[in-house]
C-alpha cells in the first residue's frame, strides 16, 4: 500500500496488436480465485470451457477463505426445512430486497432469490456439506459446525415489517470459520474437473483488440515474466474489492479509512476495477461499504443499551452488528457506548474487547464519568427499565422483547465502541457496472465485449452496509460469478 | 422530464470530420449563462476573445437568477471592515475547508480564499452593488436591500471550533432577492464588452475532434436549424446542476427525489453533464446534494427544539437549514417536528408554512398526540428547560445560548418538517471534474483538450450539503467560472 495517488486511477489495457505471440490459449480466463471466481471458472468449465485461473497470492482462497464463509440461501433450503422455518421466494425476496439497499439492481435481486434453492445445489455439487442444524444464539458465526443462524436484519425492527423472519445464513460444516472449507473443495472441484489454475500470476493489464474494444487477453506476471494468454470468450474479474488500497479509499470511500482494520486478503487491491475502468468500465456505488465494530457475542450485551455521547440511544441493539456500526458513524457521529449492567457483562464471551470507558455503581455516577451531559444516560436508561419492567417492550427502537429486561444490577460499565478508539473493520460495496450476466458496462451503458466481472470487483447484489447481512457477499459473488462463467462459455444463464 | 432511462446516460459528441462548414467561428463558446458563465465569459472577453454565449432559456440568468444571490466572500471585505467584522484568509479558509465538505478539492478551497477580496472587486467592475451594511436576524436572506448575514454554519457547533465566526454571506444591494439583479448585471456588462449572446440555442451535442480528442465546437439548435459552432480556445459548460433531471437523480442521487420541490432553472437538467460526460469527462460526488426545508424565520423557531419521531433531539437548532435538513433525513429517518410554546410560534413570520401536527395545553399531551413514547418529549423539553433556566446553555447540543430559554408557555405546538409532509427543497452538488483551471478531467485524471466546466456543471468548491453555506455555489461557480474563462482565452489564472 504504497502512497501513490496514481494507484486509485484506472490501468489502461495493451492493444492486442503489440502482442507478438500468444503464450496461452483459453476459452475463458479468471483473474482471482476467491468464491466468484471459483463459481465462475466451474460453471465455465461445466459448460465445456478450457478454463484457467490467475491468483496472484500462493494459492487460492481470497477474502472468502478469510471469512467464516456464510452464504446467504432462502425460499426453503433443506436445511431451512429440517429446522421447522418455513421461507418463501417472494418473503426471502421481500428481505433481500430491503438487504441490498436503496442502490440496489432489483434484476440481480430477483435472480438472486428465484435461484436460490439452485444456488444451494451448486455448492452441494463442489463437495461442500451443510449439517441439518439450526444454530440458536446471536452470533457473527457459529463457533461449532453447525449450519443455519439469523446473519442479518432479518429479525430486527423495521425489517421485520417487511419480511417474516426467517435465517437464512449457511455456514458450510466446518467448526468455527468455515471459508477455507468452503474455498479448498472449489479448488479440488474445479481442478477434478480438468481446470487449470496458476498461482503467484499477477495480471495488471488486460489486452484490448483496438478495432472493436473487444478485451480478447491478459498480461500476467508468472515466474518474472510477462506472458499474454489469450481468453476467446472473455476474461471474468473477480479480484475483490479495493479496501486494502489506500488511495481507492481515500478517492472513492473516505469514511472506510477510519475503520483501522480491513476485511478481506491483500489481493483486495482494487486492481480488477482499475483493469475495467481502464478498459472502459464504469465503477459505480464505489461511496458505499460495510462498516463492523462486533459487540456481541455475548448475547447478552445485545441487552445492554447503545448510546451515542448525549446519553441517547440511536438504534435498536438487536440489528446486525453492521447496520449498529452504519449507525455509530451516521447518527452518532462515530463515539457511542455500550451500557450493561454487572448481570449482561460478560467478559469471558466478548467475541473482540473493547475498551471499558467506565464502571460505576450507579447510572448518574457512570454518565458523569463518560461526560454525558447530566441526567440524559439516568433518563435513557430508566425509561427503558420502566417499560422493560412493565410491558417488556423497548417503545422507542422496538427492540425485540427476548432482549429487553431492566439494567438494575449495579455496577455499571460502559464499553467504547467509537471508532477511534475501538475495532472497526470495513469492506468496500463498490466496484465494476454489470449486468446480471457479468457483462461489464461502460458510463453509456453499452456492454464491454470480452469483459466479465462479478464478486466485490463489481458492484453486486448488495448496495449498502446499512442494510447489509452476512453471506450475501459469498452467496451474491458466487451466484453472479456462475452467470459470468456460463455467460463468457456461451452457455445460457442460470436457471435458463 | 420524460421518463426515459436514456436520459441519465452521456451524450456522444459529434465528430469534427462530419462538419462541412462551421456557421460561426469564435475563441470561446460558454453554454448556460447562468452567475458561471457570465463569469467565464466576462473574463474571457477582458482577455481580449471573441466570446459567444449560448443560453437555452430565452434570456440568460439560470439558477442564479432564480435565488436570492447571496454570495460568499471573507477574509475582510469592504462591507465586513464596515461593520466591525475582523476577518482572514486564514480564518476563512479554516470555516471553508469545513463547509466544503469532506470531499472537497483543497486546492479548491485555497484558491477560492486566497483571491476573495479579488472576486469581491470582479462583482464591483460589473456593475454590482453591495450596500455596506449587517442584517443581524437569522434569515434565508434579508428581506431589505442590507448586505452582509450570516449564511452558513459559521456560528453553530461544531463550526465554531473550527474558526472565529464572521458572517460572509453577501447580498447585492437589492430589495429581497437580488438574483436576477446579479444576472442582469453580468448580461450587461458582457455586452457591453463586446460579448455575443443567443438566447434560445439549445446546445445538446459537442464536436470533437477524432485525431486528438480535442472538443473544437457545438451543435447549437437555434431557430429550428441545426448549427457548427467553433471554439478555437475551448467550449466551457456552464449549464447547472441535473436537479430537473429525475432520471439523472434516479441514477446518482435517489434520496434527492424525495425533495419534492427542485431548486434551481428549467435548464438544470443536467445537458452539460452529459455532454462532458460523452466527451469522456469524469462526473464525481454525483450521490451528495443540498437539501432544505427553512424552519427559520422567524428567528423564534431557532428556539424551538428540533426532535425525531422519539421526541430525542439529534441536531443543534441554529445551524445553517441544509444541515438541519440533512440530519433529519440521516439521522432523524426523515420524520422531525418543531417544538415550540405560544412564545416562540409565530405564524405572520414564518417564511414558509408548515403543517401544524399537534398543539396541546401540556408536553405530555403533545406527545401522546404525536404518537412519541410516553415521557420522552416531557423529559427533552424539561432538561433543557432546567439548563436554560440555571446556565443559559445548552448542554447537549450546543446552541448558542442567544437562542437557549424555557420553553414553558403553553400551549405547545409541534410543527411537522417530515420529508414527506412538509417543504423540501434541493438541488445537486455532483458534477464534471475539473481542476482549478476549469479543465475537465476523464476518468484517468487527464485532462479532455478544448472542454472545460463550472458551476455546479462540475464538482466546484462545495461538495456537501452537510456542511454548506449559502453563497457558496454562486461563489464558487463564479470564482471558478472565471478560472475557466481566462484558461480558455490563453491567459494566466485568477491571481496570477
Amino acid at each position: 500500500m504504497s502512497e501513490n495517488p496514481s494507484n486509485a486511477l484506472p490501468s489502461k489495457p495493451r492493444s492486442a496488436a503489440s502482442i507478438q505471440s500468444w503464450s496461452g490459449e483459453y476459452d475463458v480466463i479468471v483473474v482471482g480465485f476467491g468464491v466468484a471466481g471459483g463459481a465462475a471458472a466451474i460453471e465455465a468449465r461445466r459448460a465445456g470451457a478450457s478454463v484457467l485461473i490467475l491468483e496472484q497470492q500462493t494459492r487460492g482462497g481470497g477474502a472468502t477463505a478469510n471469512s467464516e464463509g456464510t452464504i446467504y440461501f432462502g425460499g426453503g433450503t433443506r436445511v431451512q426445512k429440517a429446522n421447522g422455518f418455513e421461507d418463501s421466494l417472494q418473503n426471502m425476496h421481500d428481505h433481500v430486497k430491503a438487504a441490498a439497499g436503496p442502490t440496489a439492481d432489483p434484476e440481480k435481486v430477483r435472480l438472486y432469490c428465484e435461484n436460490s434453492l439452485g444456488h444451494f445445489d451448486f455448492f452441494l455439487s463442489c463437495g461442500i456439506e451443510f449439517k441439518d442444524t439450526y444454530y440458536e444464539e446471536k452470533v457473527i458465526f457459529p463457533p461449532t459446525d453447525d449450519c443455519l443462524i439469523y446473519s442479518g436484519n432479518e429479525q430486527a425492527w423495521p425489517f421485520v415489517e417487511e419480511a417474516k423472519p426467517v435465517p437464512r445464513g449457511h455456514k458450510p460444516m466446518k467448526e468455527g470459520s468455515a471459508g477455507t472449507y468452503l474455498m479448498e473443495s472449489l479448488i479440488e472441484t474445479f481442478e477434478k474437473e480438468g481446470g487449470e489454475i496458476r498461482n503467484e500470476a499477477k495480471v495488471k493489464t488486460l489486452v484490448r483488440d483496438d478495432a472493436d474494444g473487444r478485451v480478447v487477453g491478459v498480461i500476467a506476471t508468472i515466474d518474472g515474466e510477462n506472458l499474454a494468454l489469450r481468453a476467446k470468450g472473455g476474461v471474468i474479474l473477480t479480484t475483490g474489492g479495493f479496501v486494502m488500497n489506500k488511495e481507492m479509499l481515500a478517492r472513492f470511500a473516505p469514511h472506510l479509512l477510519r475503520c483501522k482494520y480491513p476485511i478481506g486478503s491483500d489481493g483486495c487491491d482494487g486492481s480488477g476495477i482499475r483493469m475495467g475502468m481502464g478498459a472502459g468500465g464504469n465503477a459505480i456505488n464505489m461511496h458505499e461499504g460495510l462498516m463492523t465494530t462486533p459487540y456481541f457475542p455475548p448475547n447478552t450485551h445485545i441487552s445492554g443499551l447503545l448510546v451515542d455521547a448525549r446519553g441517547s440511544r440511536f438504534v435498536n441493539e438487536d440489528c446486525y452488528h453492521g447496520r449498529v456500526t452504519d449507525a455509530i458513524l451516521t447518527k452518532a457521529d462515530g463515539q457511542a457506548f455500550l451500557i450493561v449492567d454487572d448481570a449482561l457483562y460478560d467478559e469471558e464471551k466478548q467475541f473482540v474487547p473493547y475498551p471499558m470507558a467506565a464502571v460505576e455503581e450507579t447510572l448518574g455516577e457512570l454518565e458523569a464519568s463518560l461526560g454525558i451531559p447530566t441526567g440524559e444516560l439516568v433518563h435513557t436508561v430508566e425509561a427503558y427499565n420502566a417499560a422493560a419492567a412493565t410491558t417488556g417492550e423497548d417503545p422507542t427502537f422496538h427492540k425485540a422483547s427476548k432482549w429487553v429486561t431492566p439494567l438494575d444490577n449495579p455496577p455499571y460499565a460502559a464499553l467504547d465502541l467509537s471508532v477511534d478508539n475501538s475495532i472497526w473493520a470495513a469492506f468496500t460495496l463498490g466496484g465494476l457496472d454489470t449486468k446480471p450476466t457479468g457483462e461489464v458496462l461502460s458510463v453509456d451503458g453499452e456492454v464491454i465485449p470480452g469483459l466479465f466481472a462479478a464478486g466485490r470487483a463489481s458492484a453486486g447484489l448488495t448496495r449498502s452496509g446499512r442494510h447489509y447481512a452476512s453471506g450475501m457477499s459469498i452467496g451474491g459473488g458466487s451466484f453472479f460469478g456462475r452467470m459470468a462463467g456460463r455467460t463468457a462459455a456461451g452457455a445460457p444463464p442460470v436457471g435458463e
